[in-house]
Formats: structure tokens, C-alpha cells, sequence
């Protein structure tokens, strides 16, 4: 069976993916250096529960089931880091049980990045961060496969936010332009709203370079906000579950409505409440990246995927949280207060998203069943939210 | 008269672009770490005559002429230096006379970046460089003005390589697209050659989200190759010349081509020379400079301008360089060489150029006639040229 490398292992998506991919029988090794923890500790942000370390969870992972997932703990904005994943020279496991997978990894799944646009924009040295945190890692990643191992099918996570709100019809990555009677196809237009977004943009760009220029594989997926916990592997004990945030900073927007609701804190509506995003359960990322891998790019080719299974306007999700909430008896009240970030709190959005369907992925559609879902694992850690963490007013 | 504040005021643009805007009674700040002094140390680069430090360089302008140019020696990935040039504080001089220009500056020209495409694609080493360098300091100088100085203009030196060679015309900067019956207008679409001119297209778009989130001000000037020396300013003094590369890493095409027909080394042309680009001339690139300077962007406004005279395909500058040196008296010969680049070597290229005309620059052609003037410059400096440092043969 294949292997397959995954970079930020540790995060909301990367130890739910190691875990998808290990219970499918595939040689899984992860890489992380906790970024995501350590952030959070410092801004004292909100997580539902605390988590066991990645050493931890893989041993659990081995004790109920057998398979094993290789864990690297380092910056991977370190080049020889990066490079020693490919060649096996001077790597160190910190957790690891027979000897390293021999060659190299077949697939790379790519989300060891910073993932939240509030945080890109809490001031210059978060910016910077995000910036170089995400580049290097890329940049790193990409000399690694030309310099290394060619093959190796790169499938990194872009975002729906790189298009932005465009007034035409969003494509799948790309666009053919016709202009002044010529003709020529063309990366998809694009102009996000933060600084994170903006350093996802850069992220396609430079892969699509090594994609031209080297022949390199790579699948970019561009990603709507994920919802959701429980996946099938974490239901084999609770101590699986990914990370749970239910604040500003790296809570995305479902998961932060339901603590919202639960602890009585009115949802919190930006503005008008009229944007609209492509959502998806994390059930349907875990899918879609094994779609990916299974599909993968041929050389030179740059695949995009638009990776959302429906759109919900924001008071469309204030509305399904609350009749969820009340169907649990919950009071729950929706506040629009002033918006904190530039952006169309009305405006068109009509993306298109046919490409993994085509691939045969069975989405999971956000229901009022599915919040309530949600809300009763919530409710299980309700004592540990703290609603100071909730809302922070980082403004841009 | 206002404050001009050049970053990367040591370089092969940036120094000339001092002494300019002095000349013309601004006040002048320029910033410069010698990164390029250094690395063409290190690599052994070749290099058509010594420099003056920029200290050396400004004491000698003010002898010359009484006018001042403040010098700081830094490196602006650093925050702290790049906010101290707006406020003051730590802030301090290599080279000043009076006290520190109140306020912060007026008009920001920013060069301060690793500007070769080779280099940026020596090594993953070289490649990461590259990638931090240029976005760190163009993030930190975004952050300074959004900060501390909004009213601030911005003028960033593009490329015209962001466009790369598509097959449409290329605009000024930005485009309207029609699609299934809707529009909207966009940046123009880019694709690059290579590591450093990504960077470049990463730039403007960290820009243009400043501009649309904070209002900024920025023109950004998608220039070709430069070529050229003497300006009007450094013909006063000789040692206030600017750098002349002549090797393959920074040295533009038309410097290197004159550099190997004194020498009597074959021009290299890559691949079939059917390559296009747009060319200007140095003493275009500060009129340029100083029109944007007078024309500013206004808030919220990213102003584009394809900074071109004139295109050329590769053959017809050897060519022309091959004419100009046989008036000399020299046998120059010219050698197709493998493409080290993955590139097109026959294109399409239809750049449009009328933004700065429409401004009122006086273009200055190349022809036999100038290219027999740079010709003398290189002619007395011949026994400085290293033959080995012509070409190394980085490819990508």
C-alpha cells in the first residue's frame, strides 16, 4: 500500500485525514510542530477539550487498531526538515514502531499551514508569519519533490477565499479568456480577504510554477469553511477527536455558532449576513482528499477541485443554529453587530463544484439532524467554554 | 518639498533613483542592507568596476553637489527598522547632516528586493530567499503605512515577467472579463518564468488587498529588462555610476551582451531568440519613477503602468549589438546555446505601453548609436571583465 506523508498532522483536518488514510491500510507518517496548540495557549483561545499529543493519539490509534502512523515532530519551514522526510537522512521519528517507510512518499497531503484570517491580521508580525510560515513550507515541499522524488503526487488545500466574491461565475481553478479576438486559458482571477487567504493565492502560484517548469503533480483544493468533529475513526474512542475551536480566531463558523448557542452568547452575524460561502462536512473532506489522491495529476498538470458541497448565506446558518438550539430547548438570539472585516455582506456567488461529484464523493449535507448532532457533543464540554475566548474584535 | 524614502538604495536602479529625485531638491532617505554587494562578493560575480560604499557615494553627491542624501544601513525583513523609517524612533543614520526629516515620507519607492530570476532558482536555499526576502519586506512596508501613514504613496517596481507571455494582449495591469453573460474586472492574469518574478506577482497582490482593505496607495510599475549606466546625475562624478553586472545571474541582457562582444565572447543567445520583451532604458526608468511620483494612486486605488519603450526578440538584440560592435572595430559572433529556461522561445507578445506616455515620458531608444555609448563604458573597464563569470548555467 501506498505511503502517505501528511504535513500539519496535528491540525483539525491533518489527524483526521492520517487517521482516514491508516484505517484504509495506507503507511501513514505525519509531521507537525504544534503551531496550532501553542498559538492557542498563548491567546488563551478557546478549545472544547484538550487533546492528547500526537505521540499520544498515535499510540492510542495503534492500541485499538493495529495500525500504525508515524509521527515527526518539527518546523517544516526548516528546508533539510523537509528534505529528510524524502531521503530519510538524520530524520528522527518521535514516535515510530518498525524502521521508515523505504523510498519515497507517493502522495503529500499539504496542510501544515496557518489556517486563520483573523489571526494573519492581528498585526505586522502575524502577517509575516502567515506569510512566511506558508510560503516556505510550500516552497520547501515543492524543491523537495522536484529535487527528490518527482512522482510524488502533492495535494495541498487552497481555499474557496482565494476567488473571493467575484460578480461572474467561479470556475474550477481555471478560465478561458477570450480578449480582443485571442484566446488563452488562465488560473481562475483571483483577490481574497486576508493576509491568510492572500498567502493561499501566493501558495497556487508557486505551485503552478514547479507544475510548468519541473512537471510536477499537483491537486489544489480549494476549500469552503469545514464543519464538523466526528469522524468514523474518531467514534473508536474519544480520545480521537480533532480540535475543537469555538472562538474568533480558529473557529470556523459552524462549530462557533453552536458554543455560541449553547452557552446562551448571542450568534454573532457580521454585518448584514448576507455572505455567502461553500460549507462542507468534515466527513466530505476527509472523502474528497482520498478522491484526490486516488485521481491523481498527471505530470505538469495543476488539478483544482472546488471542495464545498452547498452555499448557506451567514444568517442562513444563524437561522438553522437556532431552530437546532431550540429544538434542544435552547434560547438561542442572533445579533448583527458592525463587521470587522472589508468585505460584500451582499453580493453574488455562484461557484461551481462539479468536479468531485463527478469523482463519486456522497456529501454530507448540513441539516438541523446534523446540528443537533453537533450541538450534543457540545454540550458534553459546555463547562469548558469560555466565553471571554468567544469574540475578540480583531478588526481589518 | 517632499520626502522620498527609496528602499534598496544601493541597487543598480535604486542609487541612480537617489541622486534623481535629490537633483530636483526632494528629500531623500535610502535604505539598503548590501545584499547585492554581498552576494556578488560571495559568488564571485562579475562586477564592471568597483563601487563606493553608499555612505562614500553620498558624501561625495553632497560635495558635488550640496545636495543631501540620508543614508541607513539595515535590513527591512526587520519590522522594527521598516516602522523606525516612519517614526523616527531608534531610527539611526550611516550618513546624515541635519536632523531627521519630520514626518513621515511622502512617497516610498521600494526596490528593496532580490531582483534575479537565476538567483532565485540556484537552490532551494536561494528560492526561500528570495520568497521571504520580497514578501516580508514589501508586508512590512504595507503594515508601516497602514499603521503610521496612510496618506503615504507607494511606488513598487513590478515586472513586466508577472505576465509572462500569454496569448492575449497584455494590458496595463488589469482586465474586464465577460463570462456566461456576467462581468467584472480583475488584475490581468499572470504566469511567470520563474521563482523571483513569482515573487513579484505575489507582491502585487499583498498590495492590492492593502489598497481595497485599508485604502492604500500604491502604483506598482511592471517594468521590462533595463539597460544602460550614465544618467544625468552620475556623469558629474564617475565613481557615483551605478552597479554594472555583466553576468548571468544579474546582469540584464543588453549590459551582458556588450560585456561578451568586448571581450569577444559569443553572445548566448538562448534557445531560438525568439523570445520578446519590452526594454527600456535607465534614464527612462527615473522619469517613469518621478511620474508616478507626481501622479500618485489615490486611496483605495492600485495603479498599474507597463514601464516599456520598446520590444526586442533576443535575436534582435544580439543583432544590434553585433552592428554596434563592428562599428567599433570588433568581430562579434553570436551562439544559439541550449535554453537553459523553461520558457517559450517563439511567442506572442502584445504588451500595451501608453499609461506613461500618456504621462509624458520622452523615451529614450535603443539603437547602434546608444549602444555604441555603452560600448566606450565598457571598453575602458574591459580588463575587469571575468569570462568565467558570464555564464554559469543555472537552469530551471
Amino acid at each position: 500500500m501506498s505511503h502517505v506523508l501528511i504535513l500539519g498532522g496535528d491540525g483539525y483536518l491533518g489527524w483526521p485525514t492520517a487517521m482516514y488514510f491508516s484505517a484504509r491500510g495506507y503507511k501513514v507518517t505525519v509531521v507537525d510542530n504544534y503551531f496550532r496548540r501553542h498559538v492557542c495557549d498563548e491567546l488563551d483561545v478557546g478549545m472544547l477539550y484538550s487533546l492528547p499529543t500526537l505521540v499520544e493519539r498515535a499510540k492510542i490509534w495503534y492500541e485499538k487498531t493495529g495500525h500504525e502512523i508515524k509521527v515527526v515532530i518539527g518546523d517544516l519551514t526548516d528546508p533539510e526538515l523537509m528534505r529528510s522526510l524524502f531521503t530519510g537522512d538524520k530524520l528522527r521519528y518521535q514516535w515510530s514502531i518498525g524502521e521508515r517507510f523505504s523510498g519515497s512518499p507517493e502522495t503529500v497531503i499539504h496542510y501544515a499551514e496557518q489556517p486563520s484570517a483573523p489571526y494573519s491580521l492581528m498585526n505586522y508580525k502575524t502577517a509575516n508569519f502567515t506569510l512566511s510560515n506558508n510560503l516556505i513550507v510550500t516552497n520547501n515541499l515543492m524543491f523537495a519533490v522536484k529535487d527528490l522524488s518527482r512522482d510524488t503526487h502533492i495535494i495541498k488545500l487552497g481555499t474557496m477565499g482565494e476567488y473571493g466574491t467575484p460578480n461572474i461565475d467561479i470556475e474550477e481553478g481555471w478560465i478561458d479568456i477570450k480578449h480582443k479576438g485571442r484566446e488563452d486559458k488562465f488560473l481562475f482571477p483571483r483577490q481574497s480577504g486576508s493576509i491568510y487567504h492572500t498567502s493561499k493565492i501566493m501558495d497556487t502560484d508557486l505551485l503552478w510554477f514547479g507544475c510548468r517548469v519541473w512537471n510536477l503533480k499537483v491537486t489544489d483544493l480549494m476549500q469552503g469553511p469545514v464543519y464538523g468533529v466526528e469522524t468514523e475513526e474518531s467514534k473508536i474512542d474519544s480520545r480521537l477527536k480533532t480540535i475543537f475551536n469555538y472562538d474568533e480566531l480558529f473557529g470556523t463558523i459552524v462549530n462557533r455558532f453552536i458554543a455560541q448557542a449553547v452557552i446562551g452568547y448571542p450568534l454573532t452575524v457580521y454585518g448584514k449576513g448576507g455572505q455567502t460561502r461553500g460549507y462542507l462536512n468534515i466527513k466530505d473532506t476527509l472523502q474528497c482528499v482520498h478522491l484526490a489522491e486516488k485521481n491523481p495529476a498527471k505530470p505538469k498538470e495543476l488539478k483544482i477541485y472546488n471542495q464545498i458541497m452547498e452555499t448557506f448565506t451567514v444568517n442562513e446558518l444563524a437561522k438553522l443554529t437556532e431552530q437546532a438550539g431550540q429544538d434542544l430547548g435552547y434560547n438561542v438570539t442572533i445579533k448583527n453587530i458592525e463587521n470587522p472585516r472589508v468585505e460584500l455582506e451582499e453580493h453574488y456567488y455562484n461557484p461551481s463544484y462539479k468536479g468531485m461529484q463527478e469523482l463519486g464523493v456522497k456529501p454530507h449535507y448540513l441539516t438541523k439532524d446534523s446540528m443537533i448532532e453537533m450541538f450534543k457533543l457540545v454540550i458534553e464540554h459546555k463547562h469548558q467554554i469560555k466565553e471571554e475566548a468567544i469574540f475578540r474584535g480583531i478588526k481589518w
